[in-house]
Formats: structure tokens, sequence, C-alpha cells
């Protein structure tokens, strides 16, 4: 019998309940409603659904995300400040692609996360850890690391953060710390990546305001994405940034030549949106995520010292015991039937791996909490 | 009135029979089929078909494309020479930005495919057209070419190619000529991009057997696309190449990071595919497009001697009487109620305005028929 090949990136590992998945829960994924607003797209639309799209993104789609971003930021953004993309990791490789020349440096937040740090390094630059401390990012550090860097005779212009809900610490930089870095990058000439993937996904409170909405000018470019809020497999997002960026995008050779990057789908989100499917499936996903969060939390807080409850987003970072690290956990977690990632693979200089990022977005509540008890027990006997 | 911002990049100016655009005829596009595929799809794999994918594509369209190209070729594909992609332009712009540096030449057939220029070059890259005569790439002269580039200190590794039914001649390379091609790519260590876009769309005869059938190791990498055969704006399509070269495609950060690059429209290109509809489709529009060019060039003999019929693909290529040149005859022929491109776009060192190239894709017989004579008209007027 030869095994069929794979259809997703999940790999299942019996017995393991493995917490190093980023992905969302199967059940939570909008399967009915998906087909649904794809009928209704291509009844409504017909050939136009099919044909080749606006180099921007379709019309529809540009309309309704920009009354949904309006709702969930103080800055909206205007029509020609919107790109649509093929997902955040997408909008990332095309702007490092057009802001980078091989041999720059672009700063990152660290941790931060990890395929992030992949991506970038694929266009033959170099990335350095901006300086942080508990808050976050340190502004009048990291102007000193940049004044260095260029003395040095190396080009930095760009600095990627994830500062909502972040992967993989779940933590926001706070708003006094958000207005100093977008000052930094205002003094310093650097653009900020936004990548403000999890935006839409708080449990607690309400949603920090983002660095895109204190900008003045180009100094942020936010990142935006379809991917944990209806579906990852349809590859959508979107880039915000000043109209000339965004001109330049949809000028690129092979978006003019495709007719944008994603069209069908883009247009079918459009519907899905302006529908009320995408307003009931996060009201729906929401107390879910939220469920699984507490459950996840809940249980760790009988095991570890010292665990931080992420107001949003899917993960949650833990500082092990002193003298243990990631690595050397790691199997024997995984003997005792659960897993995750370790930290080191979320900086890009060797630190890290004193944490393990534990996701919750994809088990039930129930297998949470036993996973943080498998935690806990590997943690004992590892110490 | 706000006008309504565009869904799609057509842009519709009345009074024009506009043969400039390569899109397909708005009615061959299977809306119904679509739909019915996406609901399948949804029905039969649940939540795997939203879900982050398997990076070198969903193993159901790997298997199906793989038995379908083998039916169109003297050789196959091995499931570990394929990578799904986003459309051709999104392969073309990978593979660009894989196996290129900024200050490289890249070789490019002459006349070929506009916006691929323009994709080549959004990579720092330099273009350099190869040498041909009528039968096409001169595989000689573009020997000596590649030895007094590298002799000047310039890398150059690609070749690219439409060489079946290119655009923008609707000619195919002969067969000997095909063989050495890749035998110049094998003693010069070029690899060739084969676009072959328009395989499936033959109307006389049988379609030439590809590069990628002829070369033996890594001489060929071959872009495959449903942009031409489904639709457009799906953005779907493949690479094929040595096993080597696929795993790094996968292995791009942001191809790992996304779950593959077009995950739900793949998984759903298998369902079509397998259901029959794609055989069924193809069926539909290939006599379609036949007549549609047809319809063309009969006109088009009325009016212009030595009028080359294409076998396939979607393209008349028009030599203007002696003296005459597109830009100059563009405005005279709008004027007339008909549109082209000039040729000159085709190439990237200024020859070609003594071309233009006629598409037949997008309009009805009857209105390819007369956009014959306005253009007859609209030539007598301009000599």
């Amino acid at each position: 019998v030869i095994p069929a090949r794979p259809i997703t990136q999940f790999v299942s590992r019996p017995g393991i309940l493995d917490l190093g998945w980023g992905h969302p829960a199967p059940d939570a994924l909008p399967v009915a409603a998906w087909a649904t607003a794809t009928v209704s797209t291509l009844e409504r639309y017909g050939s136009a659904a099919l044909a080749y799209g606006h180099p921007h993104g379709p019309g529809p789609l540009v309309d309704w995300l920009i009354r949904r971003i309006g709702n969930t930021d103080p800055r909206g953004c205007a029509p020609a400040e919107m790109f649509i993309t093929a997902g955040a990791s997408h909008a990332l490789d095309l702007l490092i692609s057009m802001l980078t020349e091989p041999g720059d440096i672009v700063l990152v937040d660290a941790p931060t996360y990890h395929l992030a740090l992949r991506v970038i390094t694929d266009h033959g630059v170099d990335v350095l850890p901006a300086p942080t401390d508990i808050a976050g990012i340190e502004p009048e550090m990291t102007a000193r690391l940049v004044g260095g860097v260029r003395r040095a005779g190396r080009r930095v212009r760009l600095l990627y953060t994830v500062p909502t809900y972040a992967n993989p610490t779940g933590a926001s930089l706070p708003e006094p710390r958000r207005r100093d870095l977008v000052d930094l990058a205002r003094h310093e000439q650097l653009t900020i990546i936004e990548d403000d993937t999890y935006r839409e996904l708080t449990y607690d409170g309400t949603v920090p305001r983002s660095l895109w909405s204190l900008a003045s000018a180009d100094e942020v470019v936010r990142i935006g994405s379809f991917a944990k809020t209806v579906a990852p497999g349809l590859r959508l997002g979107w880039i915000n940034s000043d109209g000339a960026l965004i001109d330049r995008l949809a000028d690129r050779g092979y978006v003019d030549s495709g007719g944008g990057v994603n069209h069908t789908v883009a247009l079918t989100m459009a519907t899905f949106g302006e529908s009320g499917a995408y307003d009931r499936h996060l009201a729906q996903i929401r107390p879910r995520y939220r469920g699984q969060r507490d459950a996840l939390v809940d249980g760790l807080r009988d095991e570890v010292p010292d665990v931080t409850n992420p107001a949003g987003g899917w993960f949650v970072w833990i500082r092990l015991p002193p003298g243990l690290s990631g690595c050397h956990l790691l199997p024997i977690a995984e003997s005792h039937g659960v897993s995750f990632l370790d930290g080191g693979r979320f900086f890009p200089d060797g630190r890290g791996d004193d944490h393990v990022r534990l996701a919750f977005s994809m088990l039930a509540p129930a297998d949470l909490t036993e996973a943080a008890h498998r935690f806990g027990a590997a943690l004992r006997r590892a110490g």
C-alpha cells in the first residue's frame, strides 16, 4: 500500500498532545459558511469572480475591509493605503523583497515569530535583534544600535515586530512604548513592519491601538491576515502603507501579470464579510479560544510559577526553572505525551532556550488541561 | 455618486474591440462547475480544506496533476518534481528570486511575454535577448553570447522562453531546435525556464513535446498554469524541476509559514480534475478558442498579407507593412474602434515596433471578424 501524500501541514503524532502547532482548531474553521460564501460569490459576480482581478485587490473586499479595520483601531485606512496579499507571510516576503537589498540588516523584536526570521533571511539580508527590556523593544538602545550599525557601513531600514498578542509571548507592547517606537522610527528613518495578525483575537479588555494608528507618515507598514480569524488555507491578508508603496506593490510585474495575488478567494472574502458571516464567526471563535486559553493557563498554574495570562492571540510563553533548557526538556516532555516549541528558535542569536512556547489554538480544553499536567510532570522529571 | 472600485483588471472601453487583452472570454469561465467543485471539496475534506496546507501542494492535486501531465507530454513528472504555485507569474517570480542575484543577466526569447520582462527585472537583474532566427532561439549564437557575457564578468544562469504557442507570436519552436536548445543549456550550464502555459490549448495537430521532456538532468525547469485552461482569478499553477530545487521552494520561509501558497484553491482544483470537470471544460473551450482564432485569422486574411495561423494559444503576431510602426498605428486603430498591443513591448531592446500582437481569447467570433476589418481599415488609413 502506498501511503497517501499529505494534504495539510499538520502531522498527527498519536499519544502526543502537541502544543507546538500555531494552527486553528479544526472544528473552528468555517467550512459550511465558506461554501455558502463561495456559491453566493460565483452567483453574484459570475465570471468576474474567476477573471484576472484588480492588482490592488477586488474593490468589494477593499471596501468591506476598510470598514472592518475602522472598527478595530483608532486609525482606519484609506482605499489608497490597502493592498490585498496572499497571507501575512506573503506580505512580509513581498515587503522584504521590495524594501531591502542583499547585505542590509533588518531589525527584529526578540523574541519574535520564528518563521518570519526565515522569510526575512531568504532575501540575503541579516537580522539583528533589537535591544529589549521587560516591556519590549527599548527605543533608546535601539537608536544607539542603529547608529552603530550605520557607522559600520551597513544599511538598516526596517524593523519587524508583532506588538499585539505577540507570537511567541502573547504579550502586547504598552502604549507609551508604542509611541516611543514610532518616534524612534521617525527620527532614525526606519520603517516598522507591524505584523498585526492577532488584533481580532482579544479575550480580555480592549485591544491596544496599533503602531499604524500612531504614525504620522510612512513610519509604519501594517500587515493583516485572515489566517487566524477565518482560515489559513485561504492565503489571504493585506498590507496597509502610504499610497506610494501600495502602488509599487500593485505595479510589481508578477502582481500585474496575475491580476492581483489571490482574486477569487479575495472576492469571496468580501461576500463572507458583507453577509455578516465574518462577524458571526468571530463571535464564535473568540469565546472558544478564550476557553482554550483558560484551560491551558489554569492547568499550568498548578504546575509552573508565574504563568502569564495572555489577553489575546494563541500563545503562552513559559520561562523554565533555572538551569533547564527547552531543547533538553523536549524529549522528556514527549515521553510524557506533550510537545511544544523550544524558545531558542524565536531568537536569531542563540538566546531563548530558557523559554518554551505553548500554543493553545488547536486543542480542546480538556486536552489542554491534560497537556498542562503532562508538561508539569515533565518539568518535575527534568528538574 | 462615488464610482465603485474596480473588481477585475479588465477595463471596458465602449466602442473599441480590444485585442490587447490576453484574457479568457468571460462566458468561457467555469462559474457553475467551480462552485460545484468548491462545495464538494469542503464536504469531502472538511476542515482540511481550510487548514494550513502541505508546503509542496496538497497531495490530491499533486496526484491528479501528475496523471494529467503524463497525458500531455512524453515525459510526465514524479511527485518529487512538483511544486504547486499561485500561478505561472508567481512561479517565475519565485524562480528568479531563488536562482539569481542582483546584477545577474537573464536571457530571454525575443519577442517574449512582456510582463515576464517586468517580473524578471523586478529582482535587480538585467535581461538580454537571446539571438534568434526565423525558427526561434538560435543555439550557436546564444552560446557565443553567453561566452561573451561571462568573459565580461557577468553571471548568466537562466534563459526564459515560451516555446509552445508562444506569447506573443503563437509560434512553437521546431523539435530539432528544441533538442539543440536543451543541448546548449547542458553545455553552457544554463537552466531554461520553460513557460508551458499554453500546452493544453491546441487547435491543429498535436502539441510539440516540451523542453522538459528532452532534458536529461536539471537543464529545464517547467512552469505550468491553470489560468488559461480553468480560470486566472484562481491564481494556481506549478513548477516541475529536479527534486532538490522543489525542496528548496517548499522550504522557503514564506511557503512553510503559509502552508503552501494557495491551499484551498489547490485542493478544490484536485476535485475539479478528479471529477472530470477539467476534461469537460477543456473539451468545451478548445473548439471555442479554435473558432475565435479562425474568425480573427480569416478576417485578417482579407486585410493583411501573410497572416500566420497559430496552431494553439491565444495570439496572432502581425508584421506591419514596411515603414509602419505599431505605436503610430495604435491611435489610428483606436479611432477605427479596434485596439491591440504594439510589438515593441515584447522586446527588451527597442525592437519590435514593426509588429503588433492581436489576442483572440476574449471576444466572440463576430466581434473578431469585425475587429479584423477595422484593423484593415486602420492599416489603409495609416499607410
